[in-house]
């Protein structure tokens, strides 16, 4: 009882540095970057909000725990911002690497419990992990609509862009949810190619001394 | 249906701020403090962690919807740190204006929905509650364990006034969690009362110039 309780608690402290893992995406009032511990609390009420869009099969507790556990793994591997080119595979070795340490300090019937609802959140196979994959891609688009751009302009993205990296996602999981967020999005960038000035005014000609 | 949606992400969107609501205790590390949405994220954890540690009356998932919600309120009321003195009902009411306006957002079937699990947590009264409560309770003091002291020290916080303001609480949601946690931090305060310097160190003769 006390060595599992111990093991646990372990693992409780072990996670807090999930706090100092810093995300692309700056947090709505634009004052600085989400961190993945607050970025995994408000996915989680995403799904607790959302539940109705998703479909019935869909067990939204479930989806919360996944969404709770699904970025542990960055404490050691770090997180990956969508828009970054990277290697993908040594990524994920990286990220199974750290499932296996940090998942590893509970219990053994509780690692492997967190374990495979992690597997099934990667796999994104099933009706709960593709739901979950939905919120959690979803959510970055809103911030970025409510801090001006965010890692949207960080990282030079285009609506073409967020079509193909969330959009495909978004809609296998909650295709409401896609045509509202979408509609938002697209709006943001009609914005700001209106706002970018003209030739001429971009490089007027020189004001005579 | 687009209405219910606009509803529900203006909500998603407001509770961002709970990511700029700070709390007493810092961080593990001790590199900052705590805010109350990643406080929310590690309080879920603990439960979903911790769940063989409740009664087997209590539905985890219940608890952890209450735990994601709880701090909501903070947007509008702040955080009150437990060893403050303040005016407890002054700030009660202050909570409630706050859940009034925060879950009031959100189409009526939800915030109806979210208000009553709120209320449920702040009565204490059902199995859910109450572990719930020993949770929120639990995760300062093993924060404070790993960051030196924090909260205690900044309010000169004695073992008897944790175990008047926390133990009785902690003790009826999980008492073997408590006599796991309590040992822990009594042997905390052992170590702070050995390690103060005795009345002839403490106050040394003035060195001769």
């Amino acid at each position: 009882m006390t060595d599992k309780l111990a093991d646990q608690i372990a693992f409780l402290q072990e996670i807090d540095r999930l706090k100092g893992v810093l995300r692309a995406t700056p947090i709505a009032d634009n004052s600085r970057r989400e961190n993945s511990a607050e970025h995994s609390w408000h996915i989680a009420m995403y799904a607790l909000v959302l539940a109705d869009e998703a479909g019935p099969e869909v067990r939204i507790d479930r989806v919360i725990r996944m969404l709770l556990l699904h970025d542990i793994v960055e404490i050691d591997a770090g997180d990956m911002p969508i828009h970054e080119v990277h290697d993908a595979e040594a990524h994920a070795a990286k990220e199974r690497a750290a499932a296996d340490r940090l998942f590893g300090l509970l219990p053994a019937a509780q690692a492997t419990e967190f374990r495979a609802l992690w597997d099934e959140f990667e796999a994104a196979e099933t009706a709960d992990a593709i739901f979950a994959k939905t919120i959690d891609r979803v959510q970055p688009l809103l911030l970025n609509l409510a801090n001006g751009g965010g890692s949207w302009i960080d990282y030079d993205v285009t609506l073409d862009q967020i079509d193909d990296r969330v959009g495909e996602k978004v809609m296998r999981g909650a295709p409401a949810l896609w045509h509202h967020v979408r509609a938002r999005v697209a709006g943001f960038f009609a914005s700001q190619a209106a706002s970018v000035p003209a030739p001429e005014a971009a490089h007027p000609e020189p004001r005579k001394p």
